[in-house]
C-alpha cells in the first residue's frame, strides 16, 4: 500500500483518523470541496484552505477535455497548476462520461464518449483514466467504475458491478506505486446487500488503499442510502478508508460518520452557495427570499467566514437578487466554512465519544429551524 | 467648503494632492474603482482595499431602484452596508438614467423613467438626487447633470449646459453641509471651448467643493478629449479637485494627469477583467487567445496581485474559457492593482518633479507589446 491511514480514536462505528499524502495529512471525517475543472468555483485556493479543507476533489472527465492531462502535466501537475499544494483526489471520469457527454459507446474495454465542449471523440478505459490522474499527480486516484442508474434492475446490477471489478483489476494492474499516493476501489450493487457484499469482496481481492461507496445520491431517498451504508460499510476493512461518493447534505454526512465514513465529497455546498443557499446550525436558509431584505444580522452569528463576520442578511440579499458575483463567492466560501466546522466537530466529538450527543443536538437544533425572528 | 483639498506638489499642469474626507484620505490623482450596485463587482472590500484603493464609487441610479436608498439608510447607510469604510463618491443617477432606463421624459423639474429592472416609475429630480445621496452617506455628491449625446449640435449643447447650471444651483442649495462630505459640480459644453469655458463659470459662481468634467468618454477621439481638457481644465479653480468623470484606458489616465486632473473612475479594469483582459506596462492582453495556453509564465512578472503571484497565464487562459468565476475575479484584481500602481507611480513621478520621464517611458513601454515571446 502506498497510502498511510492511521485509525486514532473510535466512537461507536465511527472513526476518527489521517490519511497521509504525498501532499500533507487529511484529518478524518473530511469533507473534499469539489474543484471540477482545476478551481474550486469562485475561490481562491488559498481561501478554501483557510476554511480548513485539507484535500480538494478533481474531475478527471473535466480536466481531460479542457485544459487536458498532458498539458497539466507539462505544466507541472494539477497542484502547480491550480496552485493547491495540499493533497487532491481525482474521479475517474466515468460519472461524467455517464450524466455529462454525448454518444456514448460502453464495451469491456472502456467507454467512447463526444466531449460536450466541443463534439469531439474521445475513449476512457481503466488504463487511461489512471494514466491522466497520473499526469494531473493525483494523491488518490480512483478507479474507473460503472455507476448504473437508480431503478437499474437487480441483474443488470449484477452484471455492471461484475465489470466493475474487472476494470477495478485492471486499473491496480496499471497503477504505478509511487509514496503518497494511493489507488482507490469503488463499491457498487446498488441497493442490492449481496451484490454490496459481492462488489466489496471482489475488490479487497485485489486490494486497494481505500475503498469508495459509489452508486448513491442518485435519486434514492435517504434511509435507503443509509440502509446500503448499514450492510456495505462493515464488510470494508477496518484499516483502510472509506469514500462515500458524491454525498451530501449537511444530515447525510452526520448519518454516514455515525455508521463509519471517512470522507466525502459533494458540490451541494458550492452550487447552491452559487444559487443563492446558506448552510446553518439551523437548516438550509435561501437568501433570495424577501424576508431577509431589512435583516441587519448576520447569515450566521457564530461563524468565522466573511460572509458572516462582514456583512448582514440583508446585503448578502441584495447581491443575490442583483446577481452579483459576490453574493456567489460569498455563499460559497460560507458553506464551505460550515461543511468544515461540521467536520470539524464531528471529529472532536469522536475523539470525545460524544458522537450520540452531537448528533442528537445537530438533529435539534435543526428542527427549531431558522434564526428567532427580529425584535 | 466641507471638504478639504490640500495640494502638496506640482509638476507642470500636473497635480499631486490629499483630499480628505469623512472616512479617510485620498491621495490624488486618484482612481476610484466602480462599485455599482454596492459592490466593486467579484471582489472583497478588503481586497479592494489591498491594491491600494481608497475611495470606490457608488452609482445613485443602480442603488435607488435596488436595494433603495431609504433602505441602505436604515441599514447603517452605503458604507456599513457594503462594508467599505473608507470614501465614496456617488454620482447623481443622471448618467444611467439615459443610458439604462425606459420611458424617460426630461422636464425643467427632473427626469421621469421607468426602473430597467422591473419598469416601476422614477423621477429624479436635483434635489431628489442629493436627498438619495445623502441617505446613502456619500463622502462626495455629484449634481444632477444632463449629458449630451455626442454629436449633438451646438445649439442643443448650449440649451443642456444651462439646465445643468441651474440644476446645479438647485443640488447646491439642497445639498446640507457636513465636515467631511462635499459636493462637485460638473462641467459641460461637449466639444466646444467657449461653452465648456461657460459651463465652467457658471458652476464657479455658485461654488462647489469641486469640478467634474462630464460628457467625455461618450465616443469621441481620445486628441478630441484631451483638446477639451487643455481648454477647461485651466479655468478651474487651483485650490480644488478636479474630476474626470468615466475615464479610462491607462493611457488616458496618464494624459489627463499630465493636464491636471485629480480623479478618475471607470468600468473599465473590473469590466474587461470579467470578460479576459489584462491590463499591463506593455499594454493590454487578452488571456481568451490560445497564444497563452502553454504559457507557464505570470501574466505580468513585477505585479503583486494574486493573479501574477500565483497563477500562469496558462491557468488564467483555461478559467477564462471555462468561464469559471475565479478567471472573472482574478483579472478583476490584477486590473484594480494595475490601475493603483499607476496612480501610485504618476504620484511619485510628481512628487519627484520626473512626470515627463515617466510618461516617456510609459509609452515607449506600450509600443513595445506584450511580453517577450517564450525562449
Amino acid at each position: 500500500m502506498s497510502l498511510r491511514f492511521d485509525l486514532l480514536a473510535t466512537d461507536g462505528a465511527a472513526r476518527r483518523g489521517r490519511l497521509t499524502t504525498a501532499h500533507g495529512t487529511v484529518e478524518t471525517p473530511a469533507f473534499m470541496p469539489v474543484g471540477t475543472a482545476g478551481t474550486v468555483k469562485g475561490m481562491l485556493p488559498e481561501n478554501v484552505a483557510a476554511t480548513g479543507a485539507e484535500v480538494v476533489l478533481g474531475n478527471t472527465y473535466h480536466l481531460m477535455l479542457r485544459p487536458g492531462a498532458e498539458r497539466v502535466a507539462r505544466l507541472g501537475g494539477l497542484h502547480r497548476f491550480m496552485n493547491w499544494p495540499r493533497a487532491i483526489l481525482t474521479d475517474s471520469g466515468g460519472y461524467q462520461v455517464m450524466s455529462l457527454s454525448e454518444l456514448r459507446q460502453l464495451t469491456e474495454d472502456g467507454v467512447t464518449f463526444r466531449s460536450h465542449i466541443d463534439g469531439s471523440y474521445h475513449h476512457l478505459s481503466p488504463e487511461r483514466s489512471v494514466e491522466i490522474q497520473r499526469l494531473l499527480n493525483s494523491d488518490v486516484t480512483m478507479v474507473l467504475d460503472e455507476c448504473p442508474r437508480f431503478g437499474t434492475p437487480r441483474d443488470e446490477v449484477a452484471n455492471s458491478l461484475k465489470l466493475t471489478s474487472r476494470w477495478a483489476a485492471r486499473s491496480r494492474a496499471a497503477f504505478v506505486d509511487r509514496p503518497g499516493h494511493g489507488l482507490f476501489g469503488i463499491v457498487q450493487g446498488g441497493v442490492h446487500a449481496d451484490l454490496r457484499a459481492q462488489s466489496a469482496a471482489d475488490l479487497m481481492d485485489i486490494g486497494f488503499d481505500g475503498y469508495a461507496v459509489g452508486g448513491l445520491a442518485v435519486g434514492e431517498d435517504r434511509d435507503t442510502m443509509l440502509g446500503v451504508l448499514d450492510v456495505t460499510v462493515p464488510r470494508l476493512p477496518a484499516d483502510r478508508p472509506r469514500y462515500l461518493m458524491g454525498v451530501g447534505k449537511p444530515v447525510d454526512l452526520v448519518e454516514a460518520v455515525a455508521r463509519g465514513i471517512d470522507m466525502f465529497d459533494c458540490v451541494l455546498p458550492t452550487r447552491s452557495g452559487r444559487t443563492g443557499q446558506g448552510f446553518t446550525r439551523r437548516g438550509a436558509v435561501n437568501l433570495r427570499n424577501a424576508r431577509h431584505k431589512d435583516d441587519p444580522r448576520p447569515l450566521e452569528d457564530a461563524c468565522g467566514c466573511p460572509a458572516c463576520r462582514q456583512f448582514s442578511r440583508a446585503y448578502l440579499h441584495h447581491l443575490i437578487q442583483a446577481r452579483e458575483i459576490l453574493g456567489a463567492v460569498l455563499l460559497t466560501w460560507h458553506n464551505l466554512r460550515h461543511y468544515q466546522d461540521l467536520m470539524g466537530d464531528l471529529r472532536a466529538a469522536i475523539e470525545a465519544g460524544t458522537l450520540e450527543t452531537f448528533r442528537a443536538e445537530f438533529h435539534a437544533a435543526r428542527a427549531r429551524g431558522d434564526i428567532d425572528p427580529m425584535g
